[in-house]
């Protein structure tokens, strides 16, 4: 097919070209007296992206699935128990991993479409008086279902009722794209990967682990060797790894870090990932008028939408017309909303038009299965919506004085073909 | 900026990432005994491109415009009249080139956003009993207007007139999009370049001598070297080149032309730039109803449409709003249509959505610099031509059993995130 | 520097260019309805270079260590036996993760440069009638030595001792590289890496499992998510996997099998190995005059060897100078021979012109420190070696007639600059 | 074949993997805003590689030969006088060229290996009273005979006649690589390439023009278009191009400059051009034994050496042998010494070690079809001549404190494999 695919699933996300050139490097010494440089300077900067100056980055040769393997099996002992709510397959999957290391969750389910139950997670704490509960686990933003949690209520209901389990954030869907604070929020162990926020391929897990974290990994005797904390730190502070690391995605999250940090800016990455989401959501609510499967305005999510499909629709038709006819790639409703939603990932590297491509592709493919929209109307709506919120506007000024200007572009077009 | 440049000016066109990534190649020995395969092989090819039997297709290391001056120096006498009709910046360009060289040139001046006027062309040519003219230039696709001409008519006209002037056609912006034949029509000698249909950086002239056009070169006397066909011919005829040529262009080229012959098709790629083109046509006249600078459907470009903005408004700035806020390259107005149109190229590798992209942009643009359109009344327009013409409905079956049904996705989904 | 980094070290190896060009990739939907050809394509070609036609080959986004952990985690029961040879860094390495995860090791160890003690093994299996021994650990090519062991010699002495214990086979630096035969030598799980005889970046765990490999793991108790083969094979059935892959390490992967399987040929593969290897050994046994860390023949490494310094000379510092004066990265000695070797990895994508770049760079490094060498020794030797032993003769015909004759090249190089 | 071809042509030569990362771009619009800033900052850094502040230097899309013909056309009038001497293939065809344009060659014939005849220009200067002689040529560097001449000596003669003649340079094989002085030497027209010292693709033709160049062009009237040296000049002066340029090569250039210029220094790049072809004729006429084409040293070139074969040795047999057998790209004799000499070239980016794997070849290749040479015996002279010159010691420091002492490597390779 010509043309370029519209990759909106919620990762991975589409590289930029100058993290795309950043990874094309020969192979090199992992064990030279220069690669600490590298390593060195990933560490650092990540700090930068997890918000904290004491915690503990790590980058660890797999999938964000690995983090969560890592943060359990390095910080609890054989059958500790963890608290930890249940609205959608991300938070779904972490809790089944739990169970499957041999620990003991304690599951606090809820309607998929609302995030963390801070009031619920304050009870349970509450209620655990002897403090058997060593871990709080929560989903910053739940992918399956477009929902962003209130991280810092959580903290607070642990801080409420003085209890001291470690609280783990799974951040795959939100670092570096929603803000996220991890000293602020008094954060233990924040999970991520490279596919998401980061632009880069699938292939490290980014992870990051406070004092209190370490600590605890010191003495927790759960068995554990590829995903140890020692092992990593220990080889990270002089700049190595302990196993061999992929280069390229090294130098392409090298290229990732200064695009987020020096270029863009953390917090301009983030209104912009709100300015365009908020685009989306016109376009959802306003121009299709259909529902979002997140239930209530605090819980949107800015790095992905899940859209409620009419009675008598299929999303996974949506999504099939959506690959095959139009070459857009969307998102699916996995378990509970499969069938019911579609998803459209708005993260990473983003503009206006390339959302425009994928919503006018997006009306196409629900005219095709019988969705009942009007044409253009998506459309519309976000264009309306970003013509009235330019988030950096003094970026917008002329590269030089503008040569556009009617007599001149003749002499610039020249006197050749 | 983040996101990617939405890039719709006529030339140079995007470059598909097969193509990208066959141009990442180590330099090499281009006197080798194994370089000759390359240089044969794309020679080859070309040819079907051109679709010549009879004629040599030449690879010159320049742009369009050498090739241009190539056919003028190669085929001529010095003082050589030509025939020629100017509608638009580059048939300007191309007549100025003639006299610069010293030749005569007999101009047939037409409006701009009209095409090559065939009964003037034939009223020259039987006033021409002695047969001073010894070439006639045709533009096949003025991009300045996004108007294409009719060859085959001139090849008519020149058989109706007995004239055995030589036939040079300006291809740059046709050729590998819009069908071209060069056997059939009669053309002596075709001038194209990498940049437009062809999917690849600048940097290589393509065009193609028939036997008469060779014939003739032979004999004439303007000086010339680093354009003349004997050495490049001499050359060729063993696989090697007269000077060094750009090799990840011609791994690039090789590419290319599997694209344009092997995998889509030659008649299928003409039939998506005009599936592509009507669904901009119909964006611009039905949607923002605005009108087109090519003055009659005969004359419609499914290469580059020039839009008229309305009287008051800048086309520069249009422009100029799209580039610096939407990160939309359009094509200005030229000389005397300057300030007066826009122009969207629609040709090489693109796809409905990557259009829609850069409608939704352009709308945007006018919108903010005063022009009253509809919010989405273009994208919604060409959304409707596109779902009731899919081109190549046959290859929009499923890669293999639709997988996103309902009930499967959650085990696609698997058991990890 | 200017120049090529000269990457000599036993992984990661050299990435060839149309492996670099394949990894050049637009991220996509690692869930669509055509993504399974990928992955369906890559698993039946890893069959091959396993030979096997029973196994069930898995790719894990990690480094080849966590197939370590795979094989351990998935097969085994807390507290369960394994025997293993400990004869260098790497054995070492695999045995302390045995013992990290709760397994109690029965430990035969050896004189590093020797390798697997096969009688030893025997004999330990023969002691065992009680079958408490449940996995037999064999390092194919201990990397740190550069010494191969004798994997059909161990699965010998089981069948001898008619012992089930499962043979788990490390063969990271010789899967591709030096004949491995998983079938004929009933080995039940290989474990190897994508960053050496597969030329390509680290980051792909690839490993393959017998079917009663898989039937232990069906009942193994030991806990683990992340590497659960019942996943990922749950998942591959289908085309897909448990979590994100990497992208360009998959599309790498399919080239490095099409340049294994179709290109080159397995068998000659590893005939390029030998070949190789011998002109190295020929370097320094004859030219350089000294030992191989690999105490025997049959114990020489194809695609690593390590070369002992003479007394009074540091290998470290050999390795320092090749590295920051000669842009040359040798692989250093680990641990126990911690300065009394130095390393020369030659797998990969190499030949001779390569090799001989290093070997003349090993002997300005060693001359500079004090290393009494005769200057171009070990290039001389190796130049005899190859010179003598074209393992590819019939490759070598001309690409077509010779073109190089006196008269001709003149004309090739035809009349520009 | 396996492994990576050794390109030892005199150009193409080596694109640097970071040349190779910048030239992996988008298209993009060569007529936006923000598109000068690319061509401003390129033609003010190419100042610097010409040495010269007063000289305008250009960009054409073409080979160097096309810079050769633009000199010719743009500075002088149907007929004029050259003075040029011919000594070798590119001096020939040079000359060849001026004649097929019109122009009259007074011609100095040398003997192919000697320089150009400094006394010998002065002399047909000093005869030229009437200044019939419009412009004199000297090619810098004859790659067809890895012959250097004094660029400076011809300008003497110029100044000592008191001759207007224009001073024009072929530099392709020696700008960027051996010293060129455009303002002290008083040079008019400088012509050179992309793809030698530049270490780029060709593609570029690289000139420079002096004040007095650009003055006869204003009124010189031979015919030309496309190499315009007045279209070219406008168009640059606000940053753009006549026509579409090659934005790959651009932004390769642009890498390229801040190698050259920023990260290694010109001079620093020349001298290690002298070092590494000092090696190069250690190799040749002491390990060898065999004579160099060049007949003194005042005339060796450090971009590339002609090597003579012995009576009865076929030097395209050399050539055809090391490309086929050994993957090694050695250039051809051409023209006169065809057959006599094969040629090294030994320019853009390379370091001892990849020279030391070419000349390695070149002997496995001399002695497979006869020539008496000792194995090594070149590698070995080169060696000693480079142990004994580093000519940036002060950059061999390491990169910090050493890690490879050995007890602390063990602890680098960490723990796990």
């Amino acid at each position: 097919m010509a043309g370029r695919n519209f990759l909106f699933v919620p990762g991975p996300t589409n590289v930029p070209d100058r993290v795309q050139r950043a990874m094309v490097v020969a192979m090199e010494d992992h064990r030279s007296s220069k690669f600490p440089e590298l390593t060195l300077a990933a560490l650092s900067e990540l700090r930068k992206v997890f918000k904290t100056e004491r915690g503990t980055p790590m980058i660890f040769p797999s999938s964000g699935t690995g983090c969560w393997e890592a943060a359990l099996t390095n910080c609890l002992n054989p059958g500790d128990k963890v608290l930890a709510a249940r609205f959608g397959q991300f938070t779904h999957l972490w809790i089944d991993m739990v169970q499957r290391l041999g620990f003991e969750a304690e599951i606090l389910d809820s309607d998929w479409g609302t995030g963390a139950p801070v009031d619920r997670y304050l009870a349970s704490l509450e209620a655990d008086p002897k403090h058997r509960i060593k871990a709080v686990l929560v989903c910053h933003n739940e992918t399956a279902t477009g929902v962003t949690s209130d991280v810092a209520g959580v903290r607070k209901a642990l801080d409420a009722a003085r209890h001291p389990a470690l609280l783990f954030v799974d951040a795959v869907s939100s670092l570096a794209s929603i803000d996220f604070r991890m000293d602020e929020w008094g954060v233990d162990v924040c999970v991520s990967g490279s596919q998401k926020g980061f632009m880069l391929p699938a292939g490290l897990g980014l992870t990051c682990a406070s004092e209190k974290a370490l600590a605890a990994s010191r003495t927790a005797r759960q068995p554990r060797c590829y995903f140890d904390y020692a092992d990593m730190t220990k080889a990270n502070a002089t700049g190595y790894f302990p196993y061999t690391p992929n280069l390229p995605l090294l130098y392409g999250l090298r290229e990732s870090l200064r695009m987020l940090l020096d270029d863009e800016g953390l917090e301009n990455v983030f209104a912009r990932h709100r300015y365009l989401a908020a685009g989306v959501r016109a376009a959802v609510l306003e121009g299709w008028k259909l529902p979002l499967c997140a239930q209530a305005p605090e819980w949107w999510s800015d790095t992905v939408s899940a859209i409620v499909v009419p009675e008598g629709i299929n999303g996974a038709h949506v999504i099939d017309v959506a690959f095959r006819r139009y070459n857009l790639a969307l998102g699916a409703g996995l378990s509970k909303v499969a069938g019911r939603v579609f998803r459209i990932g708005h993260l990473g590297d983003l503009n206006e038009l390339m959302v425009l491509g994928a919503l006018a592709g997006a009306e196409m493919a629900m005219l095709d299965v019988g969705v009942r929209i009007e044409p253009g109307s998506g459309v519309a709506a976000a264009q309306r919506y970003w013509r009235a919120h330019d988030p950096v506007p003094h970026q917008r000024v002329a590269h030089r004085e503008v040569v556009y200007a009617s007599h001149s572009t003749g002499s610039t077009e020249g006197v050749k073909g």
